[in-house]
């Protein structure tokens, strides 16, 4: 049974401000809720499910308390989803939990202002599979919490520690780490050596990095275009610098 | 002004029966209707569109009958629309036209039954940065006139032949050009050589690659993981997996 309350509570965690306010966010579907139930710096706070989802995971859902398991039927799950075809299970969760990070010794994205929530989500699922570890967005970025953004993190969201920071100042407060940064004009990827330690800044889907940024850069990189296309999509683009960077580890 | 009979045919086009039986297809936005205006291969058959676009646009159109132009305002764009917030101009376009493709000595794209329309989309407009010419997908994938797909390509869509073929059957048709296909435990894509010719054969979102093609295959590839994240989004896979092949051109 929902009430109106619940339906209230979940309609506004759509929205940046309340999901700062409750440091809460919503994920849905078998196999992100599966993985976030499952991460240790991830706390659940009501799952919404239908009775054939909560039958098949008794075993996973027995640590939560009763209340916060309210079975549904089809038709008051399409009243809270925010997909457009609900998806068995919604989830109500803390935001993760991550201790400081360190930023020596490894890679860390930086991103200038991605505005598609799926690039955003694709993007954190990428530097997840390549062990990245954390992601800083500049303020001007989508919200990782926005729904669609963790639809399709596909469940990275729990690992990869995302940061929302003003990026010149995060440049120059870290000043010994290289900035490799994507751009028209740069050197060709395909002649970089992998590294072990740097920040790689991709920029806007449009615009590509601020002007500011890419003074700060030690390298800027392009992928060398063959063919016709004006662009590439930025999820892909960030993909195979990514992979790129990180091909001999 | 926009009569019934119009609004009716444009939504008709949402519909594969219908593109196929028209041989038509419907993209929006200035920046893809400039591509397809200007390609040789695509014949514009109308374009409905706010004053706005038409007076700036009048050179790229003074080649088009005048009834082949729909000026229209703000709500009526609207009606026919296909995007969440209309972009200044809808075309109806003839699929474009294509030589009899080759496939010596040139890298081709396989998909086997990629679902989601942006992925396709995303993957025609890779292809098309890396210059690969040719992508053959499998009778039951997206089909790339499907509104979403058009919109994801960016334009590539005028440059880039998509056929769809019964895979088993195109494969042995071929079986002179090696076959690689991305699969899990294959070996590892930052071992192999770039390559001059081949099927680069990519599997459906959550399925992979069906074994009775993964059979057919000469290399099985497969993008290491370095971290934790349970699979790339299919589109990420793909532009990786052709950066790579592709780098040394």
């Amino acid at each position: 049974m929902l009430i109106k309350s619940q339906v209230k509570y979940i309609q506004s965690l759509s929205q940046k401000k309340f999901r700062d306010d409750e440091n809460a966010f919503v994920a849905e579907g078998p196999k992100i809720i599966n993985e976030l139930l499952a991460a240790a710096n991830v706390e659940t706070l009501s799952l919404y499910a239908l009775k054939s989802w909560i039958d098949n995971n008794a075993e996973i859902i027995k640590s939560l308390q009763a209340n916060q398991v309210i079975e549904m039927k089809e038709n008051e799950l399409e009243r809270i989803s925010f997909l457009q075809t609900p998806n068995h299970v919604l989830g109500v969760f803390k935001k993760p939990f991550f201790g400081k990070p360190s930023f020596e010794k490894k890679i860390t994205i930086l991103l200038d202002g991605i505005q598609d929530p799926g690039n955003l989500g694709t993007m954190i699922r990428t530097a997840d599979w390549f062990g990245i570890e954390n992601i800083i967005c500049s303020k001007d970025s989508a919200d990782i919490f926005n729904p669609k953004v963790v639809q399709s993190t596909m469940g990275s969201i729990s690992r990869i520690q995302v940061l929302y920071e003003d990026l010149k100042t995060f440049i120059d407060d870290h000043a010994n780490i290289p900035v490799y940064a994507t751009a028209l004009n740069g050197k060709n990827l395909f002649e970089m050596n992998p590294i072990e330690e740097g920040f790689i800044l991709i920029g806007n889907e449009s615009k590509g990095v601020h002007e500011e940024l890419l003074a700060l850069t030690k390298e800027k990189i392009t992928i060398p275009k063959i063919g016709n296309a004006e662009s590439l999509n930025a999820a892909v683009a960030a993909g195979i610098v990514m992979a790129w960077m990180r091909r001999s580890l």
